[in-house]
């Protein structure tokens, strides 16, 4: 037995993990563990930050319920969520529409829609239609590929924070047709500020941070053979597109809606996107992001 | 705008967050971003690891409950706990009785007894007795500190895992008398393990480890002028002093009981611990645990 200080505890603390079995399990565990301990030596944490921290998490964690998962905005606003999908993206096998983050609004089993339809129920402004084509990085067609698109209404609100949970609204599904086209009509959403009156939100306002994001549509696009594309479309005239408090958008991924003579459905604005899809390079989703639904903790 | 990938991301979170007002704030979240990040990029964590990592943040919060802190335990069995304590040690004014970890086990209010009482209801086994004297570092004694001590059953058992929540036993509150002595009787707990129930004991166990706390009893004093201690006595002769799961051992906090003719309880075996209070260095405290009854999530 030896006495530990604040240096030798960590290594303490790795012997002690050194029989992890799984490989990438010790892997990663011990890497937190270094950056862990670092961290509370390079600022001195003293007890009650440490103490403050601990409270502050367990809040995250009661905050998170069937329709919203507080520790992934957490993620979302301090980057890490970026980080993890920027990795994602460098690991493809070759480069096809750029990625963003799945974010928490997206829910499993959305209605599939005709090509054409609306997503919006009950649009208070004029609708716009977003229309283009699935391919291959090759330019290659790639018909019956699954887009999912979900976002807020003209208001900045997803359907959960709009109507109560079990209603679905502002997202729909979509097949691509025989020569890989997909459209359908939706509202132009609003920008929104992530939800400000739980623990991340508090984090945000004591950092002096405004805490929107700029409108966006999410997109979510699979096909067989091809690497599953989770992005989404940013609106280049909003106020908030250079300083996303989650840090989503690129260059590439910045749209704006006119008059468009070539639109299939005429007398509305629209925005032409056509998506590229990269060949599958490994399993691993790029899901940064998830359905609340999907988290059943077991200690419930 | 600019095209963020998994280095530059961290430049921009940084930069976001250069708002904040408040220094102290703002110098723990910067290096907590950027040692996360570092963390994320050293390991190429995946999406569905991120995802993993989130599911299992959620489980750890929701397992939190008025007698329960998975928080404190997680950060306990990855040595954080040890590193905030040893750092906080390093900052005394003057070196005292070793510290120890405060635990998810402490409560307030536990009952104020008389000298030489026992904090065992129903002891199943002989009863030891715990005695000594609080001094300063110079032996001046201390009169009139509050001594607070608690610990699991013969059994290794809390009371509020071997009772109802309500129910306080094994734990008990003691003033030193006019000379800064201190006497009471306990029985010799047993070494137990963490709860292996929750999240952390599932990552404790995957982890290959054994989940055990040596045999010990928590103490914490306060003395006026004097820099609270929180601190825990060892029995050296259980088979996990070497090897704590939290590594909250340290040398000059380990103990043995034996016949002691200079026991103020003849007919008992006895343990002499005298405990040296430093003086006050700064109004923070020590207390690296908390009652999780003290934790009031504004959410719920």
């Amino acid at each position: 037995m030896q006495d530990l200080d604040e240096n030798t505890v960590t290594d303490a603390t790795l012997a002690q993990m050194g029989t992890t079995p799984d490989p990438r399990l010790k892997q990663i565990m011990e890497a937190a563990v270094r950056h862990m301990h670092a961290f509370a030596r390079e600022v001195d944490l003293t007890p009650s930050e440490w103490l403050t921290a601990i409270g502050f998490l367990t809040e995250v964690g009661k905050a998170c319920t069937d329709i919203r998962q507080e520790f992934i905005l957490l993620s979302d606003v301090l980057g890490l969520s970026a980080v993890v999908n920027a990795l994602h993206d460098k690991k493809a096998a070759e480069l096809g529409t750029q990625s963003s983050l799945l974010g928490p609004f997206f829910r499993e089993g959305a209605a599939e829609l005709p090509l054409g339809a609306s997503i919006i129920a009950n649009p208070s402004v004029p609708e716009i239609v977003l229309y283009g084509q699935v391919t291959d990085n090759d330019g290659r067609p790639l018909p019956n590929a699954l887009v999912q698109v979900w976002q807020t209404d003209e208001h900045g609100l997803y359907d959960v924070q709009a109507h109560d949970d079990a209603h679905m609204d502002m997202r729909g599904n979509f097949r691509t047709d025989a020569s890989g086209h997909y459209h359908f009509r939706t509202v132009r959403p609003l920008g929104y500020s992530i939800p400000m009156d739980g623990p991340v939100g508090r984090l945000v306002a004591q950092q002096g941070r405004h805490g929107m994001r700029p409108s966006h549509i999410h997109i979510l696009i699979t096909a067989e053979g091809h690497r599953e594309l989770v992005t989404a479309l940013y609106f280049g005239d909003d106020d908030h597109i250079a300083s996303d408090t989650v840090f989503g958008v690129s260059n590439s991924l910045v749209v704006q809606s006119k008059a468009d003579p070539e639109s299939p459905i005429p007398g509305l604005r629209a925005v032409r996107y056509d998506f590229k899809m990269p060949r599958a390079a490994d399993n691993d989703t790029g899901r940064v992001g998830a359905d609340p639904a999907s988290f059943k903790p077991a200690a419930e």
